[in-house]
């Protein structure tokens, strides 16, 4: 019950100093899980009570509905030219500011509104921090389903230990937005993460794999007592 | 009518001679086409007919159905370990054996398929014969609904001109077997398609490009009078 406690409070810190990149007039990516969704709230209060004016883009249905349910206006990818700004949350963060992404199942929207951001800031609590990607973390891979047993067999066979997904509210596998299958392939510690994510989405029947690398702007750290912010100069 | 009828059975010649590599209990991918189509009809009737011992591994709605119609029994991909041929079509075939595929909207799956088989024999008529991949035909990239605009972008950024496929007998554009849209990228004549595959796969919201590279064994050509087989050795 502490522990919860600091890291709820770690999470929300984070999330509401990340948002002094925000600036009146942007297209903001809203990124999916619990992290950001402090964000999206804090932004959904500055919108309503401090007439900020922003617009922003979706990364899920869970974040779709929580803006709605905060009253932030919203777009489509395919209404908006740019995205100026994308806050979204990472499941471990190493020093080299790689990422690993996807246990909220949403990594490929993820992936295309963080690319398209001219800067991406990164919100996570410090149970996040690893000195590299891997070490802490698998890395979920959205498949085809029927593809799933053939995939899985690739991954092995460079050394990966994927495991399917299976969801909590419904029977059998999680499906993602995208109507897809998650393979959380465990590696350990991945030295090479371009050519790791290389290897994973070029896999037949690859949807999209978790590892974010040099996307990154900057990442705010929420821990017990303050934020500590990464960025490489 | 004349063309058309010289192209048909160019395309049946063609299918009815790649069975030349069909061994009794073997696992056969079954590709999706109109070319395919003749080859499968004829599996059939070697099933019911003759005795022959296959079971049949469908890339599609339509290879599935029409196996199904034709008495080939079928495994989905997770119930085989392996694929010891697989007989597919294709929409460009080059003097390199690269192959560009997709124009029956079923690329991600061929591309499991038939990159699990242990041969890979490809069946086509004539018109689709070039010296080098593109030169007729767009390339068709399966991309996610809410990423398209994203992803038209990204191809235009290194000159490709990228055409939503729309439906005939539906409204709106066509939707894959896998929920997808596919943009059919024009591009020309594309001289490293190894780079070109990945260019494209590796766009966040892409799900598979219809660029095949070392995978085709062997193609058989059907023309006016005959079957021409092209194989590197």
């Amino acid at each position: 019950m502490i522990l919860k406690d600091w890291r709820e409070e770690a999470k929300r810190r984070a999330a509401i100093k990340a948002l002094e990149n925000v600036k009146d007039g942007q297209i903001i990516g809203l990124g999916t899980g619990s992290t950001v969704a402090y964000a999206i709230r804090e932004l959904g209060r500055l919108v309503k009570e401090e007439g900020l004016d922003i617009i922003g883009v979706p990364t899920s249905h869970q974040a779709r509905l929580l803006a709605l349910e905060c009253g932030i206006p919203i777009y489509t990818l395919d209404e908006c030219g740019g995205i100026d700004l994308a806050i979204d949350g990472a499941d471990e963060v190493d020093g080299n500011l790689n990422l690993i992404k996807g246990m909220g199942a949403a990594l490929a929207m993820e992936k295309v509104v963080d690319s398209l951001a001219e800067k991406l800031v990164i919100v996570v609590d410090r149970s996040k921090l690893s000195s590299v990607i891997g070490e802490k973390k698998p890395v979920p891979v959205e498949v085809l389903p029927p593809a799933v047993s053939f995939v899985k067999r690739r991954i092995e066979s460079f050394g990966g230990k994927p495991v399917l997904r299976m969801a909590k509210r419904k029977d059998g596998p999680v499906v993602t937005d995208n109507g897809n299958f998650i393979l959380d392939a465990h590696f350990g510690p991945i030295r090479d993460p371009v050519d790791m994510e290389r290897k994973l989405k070029l896999i037949p029947g690859v949807v999209e794999c978790g590892i974010f690398v040099n996307m990154a702007d900057v990442v705010y750290v929420g821990h017990e007592k303050g934020v500590l912010i990464l960025k490489s100069e």
